[in-house]
């Protein structure tokens, strides 16, 4: 993606150190961090200056690498891996990365380790930028029919949260296929669902379309159920942070709500995930932990004053108290497809996709 | 209500002047306005200082008062009763009110028409005040049994936006079965939906719930579906802005998004409703106009910051526009029954009610 005409990631090494995009400080400030430990890793994991399902797989590879360059025995190893994938709960993707590091460092001797580790992690973060490319293929076959059929309107997509190039490496999952129809000359307009409590969708998806030039419209996350009750919405695509082996998704909190919508207004309703993203042990969404997050994201909201300073501000009442849930699953029967770099699956096909890899 | 144990209805009568609680300062401050001229109330009502369907009409009522006592001859009322209807376009008390003001006044010599203004919107207000008593009597009927099940856990209530004290003239809709099983004795617990753009949840329902005693959670507008995916959500019920003699209810946007939630986990949704809120001359809620709201709405939240100020701040980037739709219809389909003053109602069944009226 480019940011004022320059190329990033939203990760990369930087001599021995890694650079993050900081996106706590988006929409209102570009700043990049450099994480020298795997402490510092963790802290931006859980605080979210990281984010994002394949984001946070890279991230932790990444973390991985930091440990070993302070010490790469394998007690230390093991003691970073779990210090890492107990940062947030509900990804798959972040203890995958964290597995896979692990089992490829042990194989090579512990003076190589360090060396090893960041060829590991870049790899890990090249293959996120593949896949993605990919999903954006498949899910641009979706879009062009659309387009193709009545150029004089918009394709329009809603989707909710970030699932785009700030949630990975680069590239994005769900609005992968958007930048591919609009970088194909397909006419494309994005709801962005704010997405409370941390506004993922307004500060972080609306500022990304924006620098890329896509054509989108911020609304709250109360209104996609209207848009879809008056023909407003042709598609909706969103992320996961897991996707079980039967095709329940769990994403972002209110992610089933749009779903239900797209079912009840006969809208198709599909998840772009790479396969990372899919968690072949578990059969059922019901068997994935939902991480509670502090109230205080519920309680208080960050923004821009007129001075353009970033604050915060408290509300709802002293008195009252919050509560905060981070994911739900949406449930395999309201999905219509879900977009992986190797084609687009119906959940009761993800079997096929399974005996592929 | 009471609010630090001195007993408050939302709007009264002060001398020539009418007062009302400004609520576009809640929950962090408690200020009365006063107002002298129905422009001074049109202009309470389109900022929402006043707002909530039954409130508003009381507040027309007052508007036309207000009226009348600068200058009370038919061509002047008929100015004022446009003026004050086309404050806001969505809910149905609001025009109401006004018609039966005009009405009755116009049977009124001109000279004595300010003195019965008065008592004509009294009698509006306290009508609101009695239909809320009885519609909380109803519904109590519902949450009775459920809490006599199972004394051990409270009744868990959700609700979207606020139907509660401050949406009336006093004692709610939504909330009035709510403030009844309170008061008797019976637990109960409310899940109090955020409501982005305005957070009328967040900062009026907590509010009003706080100052009563009722135990309470605020919750994102996402959370909800994943609450009642888990068990802990019994009821819905919410307040309408306008009910179509079909039974569809026309209420704050997102409300839709709820009842699919409810309906696709076999949760009753109910509406509070006065007879007044019902548009007998609708048959459908696609008839409706859905008030469109300035995007600012959705692009700044206000809050109080670190010194206890009231403020606002940019939450979404300077490039993005916003669309801001106010309210959304749930189609009868979805609503489990209407609370009304005179019993409850399934959809159906309002006919019954119309006959009896």
């Amino acid at each position: 993606m480019k940011i004022s005409d320059q190329h990033y990631r939203t990760i990369w090494r930087d001599a021995q150190s890694v650079c993050i995009i900081d996106q706590t400080r988006l929409p209102f400030a570009f700043a990049i961090a450099r994480l020298q430990t795997h402490s510092q890793m963790c802290h931006a994991i859980s605080s979210m200056q990281v984010r994002g399902a394949p984001l946070i797989g890279a991230a932790a590879a990444y973390g991985m690498v930091l440990g070993c360059q302070q010490q790469a025995d394998d007690q230390t190893l093991l003691m970073v891996a779990e210090q890492l994938i107990a940062t947030r709960p509900t990804a798959v993707n972040l203890a995958w990365a964290v597995q896979r590091m692990l089992q490829q460092l042990r194989a090579v001797a512990v003076a190589g380790r360090a060396q090893a580790a960041w060829a590991l992690a870049l790899a890990i973060a090249d293959e996120d930028v593949a896949q993605n490319q990919a999903i954006g293929q498949h899910g641009l076959a979706l879009i062009d029919p659309l387009a193709t059929a009545n150029p004089q309107r918009a394709v329009n997509i809603l989707t909710h949260c970030n699932a785009g190039w700030l949630a990975t490496v680069d590239g994005g999952t769900a609005l992968a296929p958007v930048y591919a129809a609009h970088d194909a000359g397909l006419r494309v307009h994005v709801w962005v669902d704010e997405t409370r409590p941390r506004n993922q969708g307004a500060s972080l998806t609306a500022w990304e379309l924006a620098q890329h030039g896509v054509p989108h419209t911020v609304i709250t996350d109360n209104a996609g159920g209207h848009l879809m009750q008056h023909g407003q919405v042709d598609m909706v695509i969103v992320g996961a942070d897991r996707v079980t082996s039967n095709g329940d998704v769990c994403n972002k909190i209110g992610t089933y709500l749009k779903a239900l919508a797209a079912h009840d207004q006969q809208i198709p309703f599909y998840a772009a995930v790479p396969t990372p993203t899919i968690d072949w042990q578990l059969a059922h969404g019901t068997g994935i932990a939902i991480e509670m997050r502090d109230a205080d994201e519920v309680a208080y909201m960050q923004g821009q004053d007129d001075q353009g300073q970033i604050q915060r501000l408290r509300v709802i009442p002293h008195e009252s108290p919050a509560l905060n849930p981070a994911f739900d699953v949406t449930p395999a029967r309201l999905v219509t497809g879900l977009i992986t770099e190797r084609g687009i699956f119906q959940p009761q096909q993800l079997h096929t996709l399974e005996a592929s890899l």
